[in-house]
């Protein structure tokens, strides 16, 4: 099939404006909070493999992924500037590796040191999810370095597993219970060229859901939901189980569709997208509608104060995403990503860097949580204030490592064709063409786009789905999303989306957001928060005609908005209920950006807010 | 201090009208649908004592109670009617009980024959529970059919208990972890006049949050909370924990405070009783937020389709409600007690009879319910539909002996007063004054009512607080939401109460109820079923000035009610989030009552309805 490629963070340096901030802030500050974190809870001394019972700081069976993910980040940042300090950690971490790969190959700090028995054992555990998050950073580390010690040792693991799985069918089962593996071996036969590990992802991919072998392992359908696993992946046609594991499976999907020219897979991978993005997707790009397995449920069940969405999950929708782009020039997936960045994914993170949500849910009501006496297990809503670590800290290095490659997302090309997908402020060398674009997008909509050397090739500027009104300042054809100007006119042009506020509605099947509407600037959503309204968010309600007013952008780095509305009016007296008086008042409405939220104390948030004609 | 005297049910014939038709269905269906389950779950086989491991049947540490509130049931029917059969069982079943008593005097089948050991052992176990219950069915049974044996076998057991507890306090425990037995005890002191178990009831309501040996018994926080054992009893002033076991606490508390003159328990009853009416109360009367030990949580937080509102927690709070009258001429207690009748307590048995609810919540939304893959434990919502046994079945008993024994809730009196707390059909004799009530209420709002034999005492007919306009054929001054006539004007007179639908609100601090009004109409509480309303009940919107019109009641006993609303319209395309357009169209919403709902299959279903103005 005709398909697009990649254009690397590494060929686009982003020179200034929003992101530029993002990957400033991630480089000073959040790399090394993540990296403290690990150190004080043990996960760097792991990989010593000389843990033992009754120490403090036990491994546990996903830590190696954690650092890996650290790891890659730190492989991605020294891609743009030199980072000793850091690179001297990696660079111990590997000699640890190193000292303590076996003779198979085998690399696992945890099974290796704590459960040595159970090896390949256990489909629930993590075993291949650490290999393949492992692989990830070798490759990233070879590329920055130049060095392939690490990406040595992947790839003697990865001849290793070749060899239990497909080879000896000799572990306990088929396939992981937690996917990432299947798009590390697609990137590590891209790496080094050897065929043998794209056919490994792809066995791993056709036997998902298509062996025996893996229901003995999860007996549970619960089970085998939430790892994809209820079906063969050809057949899967809605976004099911734990919503981490599905973005990362589903990425794998399209990547094999694309390498092995799969036309069934790459159905599959239409037809899960559109029910992510037609049916199970919160306006901030989150995913994973319950913490019940982490998990999608069905169609339209998007509640709010509840939401699990998970920081992890956006990021794997954003991966998924990305690689239907290069299947299909459509500005509906590009679209997508851009909601992540802005929102679901920007909220994961403080404003000052330092600390991380898992979740990231699009209501609080701080008066009623912790309410349940019961353990937290039983009792819980997502946490309002971010924190440093999480014992399951997935999330963090998750988040450095994509803000470090976020230059990804900014453009596609094929032959005929360079893609603009993502407006930030940055330089690229594309296949002999250079794009400069000078933006402080998303605080105004005005791009500026110079061009050189696209040597007959069009360039493609995408047209977000949000933006009722543009202006480009040179000829252009619209097509899927995209303004297509021909290569001849594309040596200095402005596009100018218009940034005006608006009010979005949802699909009317949503429960949740019915009667209500969100406030979007640009790709930003906006929230109301109590501390700038008065507290009793679920009392005010926004005017359907209402003007905006935009104050200035400093506080966080978009402008915030206000609007007209009602709040009902909170009544004397103790009564619980009474004959209908529908008291209120005028008041105007302060909205923050989503990604800001909660960071000035605990407080009240919500993105829906109800509407009034 | 000066009290009312109860009018027990004994004394109050229901001769029509709503409650005849309900005591009908009791006797001729429900307590027959329960015995039935009973039998098929092995419960009364339970009482032979002879079950061994590894047969069906298991008992469980519950069972007892079970039978007992069935044959306390059975024992309120007797009053009434000849009824040998059920009889028979209930004496076949005292006749267990007596050949298992052991030499102590301790009754109690799962201990006797599954843990023999335990005895006493485990504060959080059912012992006390199952005594209680007991003591309640035996008193029952004295009364019906004039026979001591059972009252004999209980006082003997009430008698070791008081040796256990309070002269050897050689329990592992202080007070019960699942609260009952004191107002059985009260009880108990009541039909034998033996001021020890009076005394054994004080000690258990002084003791509970009052000593360090229960904390042993219980040493989470929540667990104690869960018990009401976090706080002396007399200086509790916000409803907490499991809303069945409060409900029987503060019963006992009220109880105690009236025999024994004791003001502060008084004073600690008057706050917790303001607490749930006041903020933590359904508008159908169920208590009990959240099903994280079945408990209440905080002030306003009542949220609908997770509520967990047990039918027995209603019955409970009844039960409080209904002490409390008897301290205080207030209306706002029988309030609450109608309230309850017609809403979250009716709602709990199918129309048939034969069926029953745990929890009763406000709102159903089945398109997104079973949507999780875990086990019954973490995905729970409320059961739509209505079963004939649960595992944990102390509803259904419950039910029928409430159902039988509602006459309770009709009058009380003191010497210069008789007071109507709740409108049935029905006659009397109170203290020598005969009372007759005709009325189809709450069909219609006109009672007829005849008094002979006042001998000088007025009469006090409550203005339910929903009523907003009254009429009294008779002269009559209000105090306290009662209407007071003069005996020489009693006679014969007409009351009515104005049974206009009305919206209702909530109080803004409900998040949930939030821009929404409930109907109702008298005491009933309507529901929009999807069966009505073609479905998506979250799209319905009702006007604030609609009309209503009421059809005939021949389908639930009461008019069904149509009122003037909007319909958002579902938009076209597989779209998810876009502009807001706020397409709707005007329509008719159809409300039935809500203790009738889900009885014509699984349907969407919610109590409360945006409003427009």
């Amino acid at each position: 099939m005709k398909t697009c490629r990649p254009v690397p963070f590494t060929d686009v340096e982003i020179t200034g404006g929003f992101w530029q901030k993002q990957q400033k802030r991630n480089a000073e500050v959040t790399i090394y909070a993540v990296m403290n974190r690990f150190m004080e809870t043990g996960r760097f001394a792991a990989f010593r493999c000389d843990w033992r019972e009754g120490q403090p700081n036990k491994p546990h069976i996903f830590w190696d992924s954690d650092i890996a993910k650290w790891m890659e980040a730190v492989a991605y940042l020294l891609e743009k500037q030199e980072m000793p300090d850091l690179e001297k950690v990696v660079e111990e971490t590997i000699d640890e590796i190193e000292k303590h790969q076996d003779e198979t190959g085998y690399v696992n700090s945890y099974f290796t040191t704590v459960e040595p028995s159970m090896r390949w054992s256990n489909r629930r555990w993590h075993e291949l999810y650490c290999a393949g998050h492992l692989m990830e950073a070798a490759i990233a580390w070879n590329h920055a370095t130049g060095r392939d010690r690490f990406l040595k040792i992947m790839c003697r693991y990865a001849d290793y597993i070749y060899r239990v799985f497909v080879e000896e069918d000799s572990a306990a089962f088929v396939t992981p219970g937690h996917e990432e593996i299947e798009l590390a071996l697609v990137k590590l036969y891209q790496a080094t060229g050897n065929e043998k590990y794209l056919q490994l992802s792809k066995f791993f991919v056709d036997k998902r859901g298509n062996n025996e072998k893996d229901n003995l392992g999860m007996p549970e359908a619960w089970d085998r939901v939430s790892s994809q696993s209820h079906l063969p992946a050809r057949e899967q046609v809605t976004a099911e189980g734990h919503s981490v594991r599905a973005g990362y499976f589903y990425s794998a999907m399209a990547d094999i569709a694309r390498e092995c020219d799969d036309k069934e897979l790459l159905s599959a991978c239409e037809k899960l997208f559109d029910n992510i993005a037609e049916r199970r997707m919160y306006i901030t790009g989150g995913v994973g509608s319950t913490r019940y397995n982490e998990a999608y449920t069905v169609d339209y069940d998007l509640p709010n104060e509840t939401a699990y969405t998970e920081t992890c999950a956006s990021i794997a929708l954003a991966y998924f995403a990305r690689r239907m782009l290069l299947l299909h020039a459509d500005a509906k997936y590009a679209d997508v990503i851009e909601r992540i960045l802005y929102n679901g994914f920007l909220s994961s993170t403080s404003l000052d860097g330092k600390r991380f949500y898992y979740s990231n849910p699009t209501e609080y009501n701080i008066g009623r949580r912790d309410i349940h006496p019961a353990s937290s297990e039983t009792a819980w809503l997502p946490a309002v204030e971010r924190v440093e670590v999480f014992s399951c800290s997935c999330c963090p290095p998750n988040i450095t490592r994509f803000v470090a490659s976020v230059g990804d997302y900014c453009f596609t090309e094929d032959e005929s064709t360079v893609f603009v997908q993502q407006y930030m402020d940055c330089k690229a060398l594309i296949s002999g063409a250079m794009v400069n674009i000078t933006t402080d997008y998303p605080v105004s909509g005005i791009i500026s786009i110079r061009t050189t050397g696209l040597n007959g090739r069009k360039i493609a500027l995408r047209i977000p789905a949000w933006c009722r009104e543009f202006e480009l300042s040179v000829p252009y054809s619209l097509q899927n999303g995209y303004a297509y100007v021909a290569g001849k006119d594309a040596a200095d042009m402005v596009l100018t989306l218009s940034m005006q506020p608006q009010l979005m509605e949802a699909n009317p099947s949503i429960i949740d957001d019915a009667g209500k509407v969100a406030l979007q600037r640009g790709p930003v959503i906006y929230c109301l928060e109590g501390v700038d309204n008065g507290g009793a968010l679920h009392n005010l309600v926004i005017h359907a005609d209402t003007d905006f007013t935009e104050t200035d952008n400093s506080e966080f780095g978009v402008p915030c908005i206000s609007a007209k509305g009602i709040r009902r009016m909170a009544a004397e007296g103790n009564w619980l209920y009474r004959p209908y008086a529908g008291e209120k008042e005028e008041t105007v409405l302060r909205f923050i950006p989503f990604f800001a939220m909660e960071n000035r104390g605990k407080t009240d948030m919500r993105v829906w807010v109800p509407v009034v004609d």
